[in-house]
């Protein structure tokens, strides 16, 4: 059990930032990837059909027998946490929401915190019922940021467009003088500078990949699952494949994984 | 056979342009409308599942006995045209890049013509192929504007970032001196101002709803069957709808269709 493999999912591509930092957390462990691509955004979708789909995933990876299933997407860790972490019991479960919140109730000074992502995550009000979870006091601030998804992917971090749309997007976070920012979406850190040179160096932008990595560790400590496997195993799968897919998780991986990409058929 | 309705389906909502000119060209039609907004945008996908989708949507409206099928997007009428005629033959199949390209033609003096849609689109060369099969002598360039659905779906037909962004995929265009635009997606209409703006006046948008809306009526006439009912039903269809897409929906309508749309699973 202790060498099964960890398996991570995404509407997409974008959860391949949290697996970077995984992989660097926790050198040892097999990893299986899967990312909607054929589906992706699920940003703007109902609960209903992000659910669905995710299930859809869910089930592909425990049919590889994993020990832990991360979901890399704040859409689907917002919308569907609770079913799926039913569903898979007594498998751990981890989203990308806790993790986050947690660093940033450590982080902040002055407890106005910030949070943007897609329109599901905002609307979802999946951060502000973890800031109750962890009995937070702090005032939260929330701003769904459309357009970062689509300019990510078109790698404009540096482009003037991107910040005149990242100004529109936080003002309000630099008006109410905000001290932390959550990037609610795996996409965003690929518009760090963009999105750090817009609201200024005092405020800490807080990225899921790591304190993710860091509590899944703890996570799989707490039941003695953590491996020692000297040759563990990455696997990547996408449910569409076309050559943008492949330049672009590059991009969110840091790495090429033009080979690796697998395509798979997940109503099969 | 003649009152049967029409079937007009895409992607999402920017289909909704189509069946708007289609409306008010042929007033007296039925119309089935069909968007797969569960699983937009079909731009960025491989021509296999853009294929899949769309043959999903074509059995839906195949059970509702209509007597000609639109579809109104470039992506799928670019990649899957032929699969779809042979699938629903003898009823009749129309795109929209044939109704396009015989007005670029018509409508171009310096003979150059531009091209813009999506990476699917363009990348599919079908508007080139269409070019060929009217047997154009005319200069074709085109581009892929990712990022015009998204800007099209916030409402930033006036932002200065939608200008910036037009500026950097329209320069080859204005570079070359094309003297006729086609926006080969759905979308684009509603960012009209911004890239009419962006190329000058000189320069002629074609936008593929006025001439498919035409087309099909002439198609209609060939084989004797357009409608004279004067209590045409209009039905609205979707595979998910958030309140995001009700509120989209009608920008590209040009009027409320919240009432109108109704949800349906392809998969059932």
């Amino acid at each position: 059990m202790r060498n099964n493999p960890i398996g991570i999912f995404d509407s997409g591509i974008g959860g391949l930032t949290v697996v970077k930092e995984i992989i660097k957390t926790l050198p040892h462990e097999s990893i299986i990837y899967i990312g909607d691509t054929a589906r992706v955004p699920y940003g703007p979708r109902s609960k209903e059909v992000v659910t669905k789909f995710a299930m859809e995933m869910v089930t592909f990876l425990l049919r590889r027998k994993i020990k832990a299933l991360v979901i890399a997407c704040n859409t689907i860790s917002g919308l569907s946490y609770d079913e799926i972490r039913d569903a898979v019991y007594p498998i751990i479960t981890l989203g990308v929401i806790r993790p986050a919140v947690r660093l940033a109730i450590q982080t902040t000074k002055n407890k106005k915190i910030g949070i943007i992502g897609t329109e599901g995550t905002i609307k979802s009000q999946s951060y502000q019922k973890m800031f109750e979870f962890y009995n937070s006091d702090a005032r939260i601030i929330s701003s769904a940021c459309p357009l970062f998804v689509p300019m990510a992917e078109e790698g404009l971090n540096n482009h003037k467009a991107t910040k005149l749309i990242a100004q529109d997007y936080l003002k309000e976070f630099i008006k109410n003088k905000v001290d932390t920012l959550i990037l609610g979406c795996t996409h965003y850190p690929l518009l760090y500078d963009a999105i750090q040179e817009t609201v200024g160096k005092e405020m800490t932008l807080i990225d899921s990949a790591q304190p993710t990595a860091q509590m899944l560790k703890e996570r799989l400590e707490d039941v003695n699952l953590l491996s020692d496997n000297p040759n563990p195993k990455h696997e990547f799968y996408v449910t569409d494949a076309p050559e943008r897919v492949k330049k672009v998780a590059g991009r969110f991986f840091g790495e090429e994984l033009n080979g690796k990409l697998k395509k798979v058929n997940l109503e099969d």
